[in-house]
C-alpha cells in the first residue's frame, strides 16, 4: 500500500540515548510511567532527542456510506454534511477541544452527499460523492480507493513538510462505525457480534438489526481480507484518507495521533499493510464502541486514556495531545540528579 | 473535623438545568462520557451553569516521617528537602507539567526535616520537623494534627477566596506511602498484604519488609479507626493538610483535584470525615501503587486517568488539568443542534 512513501526504521540507538536521559532526571526511575514512553516514542519517530509536539494539526476526514441505505445509523445521512457545516463555522466538540488546546484544524471533504461553498479549512478530495452501498457491490473501486489512499497521504504529507511535528486524526460520516466494523471482522477475524456497537446512538433492538445487516454484507466476501481488499469492500473514503494520512504522517517523521474506533480502523488497515509505521502512532483513547479493543489489540497497542467517549471528530486525539506535550516538556527541561543536587536512591 | 468550615450540599435543580444544556450541544447525547461528567461535576461544585478551571492552582505539600527509621523507604529523608528546593528551583517533573498546563505552584513546608530559606512560592507551617517514628508512638499530638488541618485548611481557603477555581493536591515525602498505606489499613480495613506497594521504587524483598514493618506499626491500634484517628496514629503532616485542604477548598466552591496514592488517603480522610464535599472532589488517576484501588473504591470514585504514575508532587493532576477546562469549555462553547441547524436523532 502507498510503496511510493518511505517509512524510515527507528534508530535504536537514539532510543538508548533518550531513555538515558530520561533516567537521570529528578524522579524514581519508571515513575512517570506511559509519560516516560511517550516521550520515547516521540523521539523515535521524529528521529530528535528533543521531540515536540506543536505545531499539531487534526484533520477532520468526513464521507458519507452507501450503506445508511440498509437503516444502519440512527442519524440521517444529511448530518455528515452538516456537522461539516458546524466544523467550518467551529461549533461542534472538535472545534471546541482544538481551540481550548490551541490546535489548528482542516476539514477534508472525502466524500459528503452534499455540497458545501469553498472555505479556507476546507479541502475537496472530489473522489466521488458518498461510497457504493456495500450490500450489494464494493464499495470502491479499485482506482478511487488507490486515489483516496494518495490524497490522505498527500495532505498529511504536506502538512508534515510544513511543520506540523505532531496529526492528529478524526472523522465524521454517518454509518461509519459498520465500516470500520466489517474492517476489523474482515481483517481481524473477531465476529460481528462482538464487535458491533451502537455508533452514534442505537438501542439494543438497533444494535441486534445492525449486526445482521452487517453479516449480510460480509457474507458477499470469504475468509480474512488484506486492508486493501477490505477498504474496497466496505470503505469508506475518509477511512481510506486517514488510513493514506497515516502513512503520509509517518514517512515525513510526524507523530500519528488517532481518535476513536473509525479512526483506529484506518490504523488498523495501515499498520497492517505498513508495520513498519506502528512506532509512529498513539492510540488516543479507547472508544466506548464495543469492538475497539480487538481492534487496538490486533496490533498490539493500549490507548492513552478511557473517558467513555463515542463521539469521533478527534475529540479523543486533541484531549490526548496534553499528554504528549507534557511528555516532550519532561524530556527538555526536567532537571538531573547531578543538576538538581539531589541524592539518588540508596543501593 | 473542620467544623469550623461548611460545606454547602449541591444545588440539584442547578445540575439538571446544566445537564439538559450538555443535552442539546451537536454529538449524540453522552458521547463525551467522563468530559460531560466532569462539567456537570464542576457546575455543581462552583455553582454555576458556567463553570470554570482557571485560575488553578497546585499546592504541594511536603513533610517528613519519624517511621522512615525503621527502613520503609528506598530513598533517604533528606531527599525531601533537596526535591522541596528543586521545586523552588523549578526543576521538577510537577514544575515542568505546571509551567506546560500554565498552573502556579505554592509549596507549604508542612514539616520538612531541612531548613530552607525564605522563599516566594514557599508558606511555611512551622508545626513541627516531621512527624513522630509511628512504631513506637503516635505520629502527631492532638493537638499538632488540629494545627495541621487548620493550616491545610486556611490555605487552600485563602487561595480559593483570591480567585483560584481548581485547587490541585500534590505532595513530597519520603516515607509517605507507608502513612497512606496505614490510613487506608486502618480506615477501610483492607490487608496490608493487598495494600503495600513499592512507593518511590522498593524491590520485592523491600515491599515484603514494608509490610512487616506496617504489621507492627499497625498492631498498636485495634479495629478500624475514624480518620482523625487515623492521622494521628499514622501522621503524615502533609497528608493531614492536604486533607485540611480538601475541606477549606471545597468550603469556598472550588473544585480538588487530587494527585495519586498519598493525596487520595487525604481524600479519603477527608471524605469519610464530611461526605458532603465528596461532589468536590476529582481524582486525576489511578497511581501505580496497588493500594490505591481500595481507596478510590471505598469513596465510590473511578479516577479519570490511568498512566502507570507513581510520582506523586502533583504530576498526574497536572495531566488531568486539561480535561477539566475542555469539559468547561464543552458547556461554554458548543454549538446546540438548533444554533448549528444540524438534523436530530432519527425518531
Amino acid at each position: 500500500m502507498l510503496s511510493n512513501y518511505t517509512i524510515k526504521p527507528i534508530n535504536k540507538s537514539l532510543l538508548e540515548s533518550v531513555q538515558s536521559a530520561i533516567d537521570i532526571k529528578t524522579k524514581p526511575p519508571g515513575s512517570l510511567g506511559r509519560i516516560e514512553d511517550l516521550a520515547l516514542q516521540m523521539a523515535g519517530a521524529q528521529n530528535s532527542e528533543n521531540p515536540v509536539c506543536d505545531p499539531a494539526r487534526l484533520f477532520i476526514f468526513a464521507g458519507d456510506h452507501g450503506l445508511t441505505a440498509e437503516g444502519v445509523s440512527a442519524w440521517p445521512s444529511e448530518v455528515t454534511t452538516q456537522m461539516v457545516a458546524n466544523f467550518l463555522k467551529g461549533g461542534a466538540a472538535a472545534n471546541v477541544f482544538a481551540r481550548t488546546n490551541n490546535v489548528d484544524i482542516t476539514i477534508v471533504d472525502a466524500g459528503i452527499i452534499g455540497d458545501l461553498p469553498d472555505h479556507q479549512n476546507l479541502i475537496k478530495a472530489n473522489i466521488r460523492k458518498g461510497t457504493r452501498n456495500a450490500m450489494h457491490e464494493d464499495a470502491l473501486t479499485a482506482d478511487e480507493l488507490e486515489a483516496a489512499l494518495q490524497f490522505g497521504a498527500k495532505v498529511t504529507s504536506n502538512a508534515a513538510q510544513k511543520g506540523d511535528k505532531v496529526i492528529l486524526f478524526g472523522e465524521m460520516g454517518i454509518g461509519n462505525t459498520s465500516s470500520a466494523t466489517l474492517l476489523a471482522h474482515s481483517i481481524i477475524g473477531t465476529d460481528l457480534e462482538t464487535l458491533t456497537g451502537p455508533g452514534a446512538g442505537l438501542d439494543e433492538d438497533g444494535v441486534n438489526k445492525k449486526v445482521e445487516i452487517l453479516k449480510r454484507v460480509a457474507a458477499r466476501k470469504s475468509g480474512k481480507l488484506e486492508p486493501t481488499q477490505a477498504l474496497q469492500a466496505f470503505g469508506g473514503l475518509e477511512i481510506a484518507m486517514i488510513t493514506g494520512g497515516i502513512i503520509g504522517a509517518a514517512a515525513n517523521k510526524s507523530v500519528a495521533l488517532i481518535d476513536g474506533f473509525i479512526a483506529s480502523s484506518a490504523a488498523l488497515c495501515a499498520i497492517k499493510a505498513r508495520p513498519e509505521l506502528a512506532p509512529y502512532v498513539v492510540f488516543s483513547h479507547r472508544s466506548e464502541e464495543p469492538g475497539h479493543r480487538a481492534m487496538t489489540q490486533a496490533v498490539d497497542a493500549v490507548p492513552l486514556m478511557d473517558l467513555n467517549l463515542r463521539l469521533g471528530e478527534g475529540t479523543g486525539a486533541l484531549l490526548a495531545l496534553p499528554l504528549l506535550r507534557n511528555a516532550c516538556a519532561m524530556l527538555a527541561d526536567m532537571a538531573t540528579f547531578e543538576s538538581a543536587g539531589v541524592s539518588d536512591k540508596e543501593a
